[in-house]
């Protein structure tokens, strides 16, 4: 095991939030709670329940006045509310600037186009939602077949289960390829290390 | 979409549960509301902190009046404890006597031998921990090498992500085959099909 200083995961929750998108890559996190201490943050402290229903609680809300090292926003339904939602992308965009790494899952990567975070960033997000998230923000340059995108300090995966993935390289990167190749074997996932691997953008008509 | 009578899914938390054995199956079940109804329940109402740190809520305490359809028991660290718990494991034989299907992900299946429901039934469980949890009762026919072992009434799936591998085939059983991938699709997830498939066991030096 590497080794590293503890970094910050601020993980954003809002109503609708799909559970997958969150969860997945807290597992791979959380194999290391030395490495990752994992925040749940949100407009307001307390019960957020997700777009499958089952409640998650939100220990801090925002805007407050820590910086967290990385940024998790997960996608869901919520996320179509959102993208109208001053607040969280007001304190996306004030926490994007001095974060280590910014992450999206999903539709999350909405949320940080509109925050205007993406503008001439390659991104990519849910293939069966691909057109409505493109159309949020023409600046940024959204790529239609990618497990997973990264792009200097931005990170944005595909649909879902993607996160986990991404997280995964996410983890390679900040600590090492050994440690995170652990984590999925600990977790017996199936890790697609792979960031161009995506049946699905052809099976939704992407390419 | 195929239109069946809705189940109702009891999912059980404990102190120390782990992320994904939860959130993965949920994520599937999710995929449909009306066929699927989500109710997180615990020793007590309230919130359940995971062995990574965040908080969900359980809605209902047992023991209650419900009967639930399904019964899902995910693992984690806190079923070191929970196995000396004849509270939880109570309600699992009450709750299973009656349920159609009761399945476990990872340690999981811990619970349910301790509570003498897979006596003579073949079963898997996470294959770090084999060791442990075959040794909680060996009247179980523990199975090494499997990604999930479906018995009857009996769905136990191997460590953590296999949860989401074994939940697609219950799904298939319950709906259809279709339907279930349709499900995998919308999460962009690699179902992985075959009850076999389980490179995990020669990792952990099972076989």
């Amino acid at each position: 095991m590497t080794h590293s200083p503890s970094r910050s995961v601020g993980v954003v929750l809002f109503p609708e939030f799909e559970l997958l998108d969150v969860f997945g890559p807290l597992e791979m996190y959380g194999m290391d709670p030395d490495a990752f201490q994992l925040c749940m943050v949100a407009e307001q402290a307390g019960p957020v329940a997700s777009r499958q229903g089952p409640v998650s609680i939100a220990e801090h809300a925002f805007p407050d006045d820590r910086q967290y090292d990385l940024l998790l926003v997960p996608g869901g339904q919520g996320t179509r509310k959102q993208v109208d939602n001053p607040v969280i992308l007001d304190w996306l965009a004030a926490q994007a600037a001095n974060a280590e790494y910014v992450t999206s899952v999903c539709t999350g990567s909405a949320l940080l186009a509109r925050a205007g975070l993406l503008d001439g960033v390659r991104a990519t997000t849910n293939k069966k939602a691909f057109g409505w998230v493109a159309g949020q923000r023409g600046q940024v340059r959204w790529e239609k077949e990618a497990r997973w995108v990264e792009d200097g300090r931005f990170f944005t995966s595909s649909g879902v289960s993607a996160g986990m993935d991404m997280t995964l390289a996410l983890i390679a990167r900040l600590l090492d390829q050994e440690t995170a190749e652990q984590f999925a074997c600990w977790a017996e996932y199936d890790w697609h290390q792979d960031a161009g691997w995506d049946p699905f953008a052809r099976i939704h008509g992407l390419v």
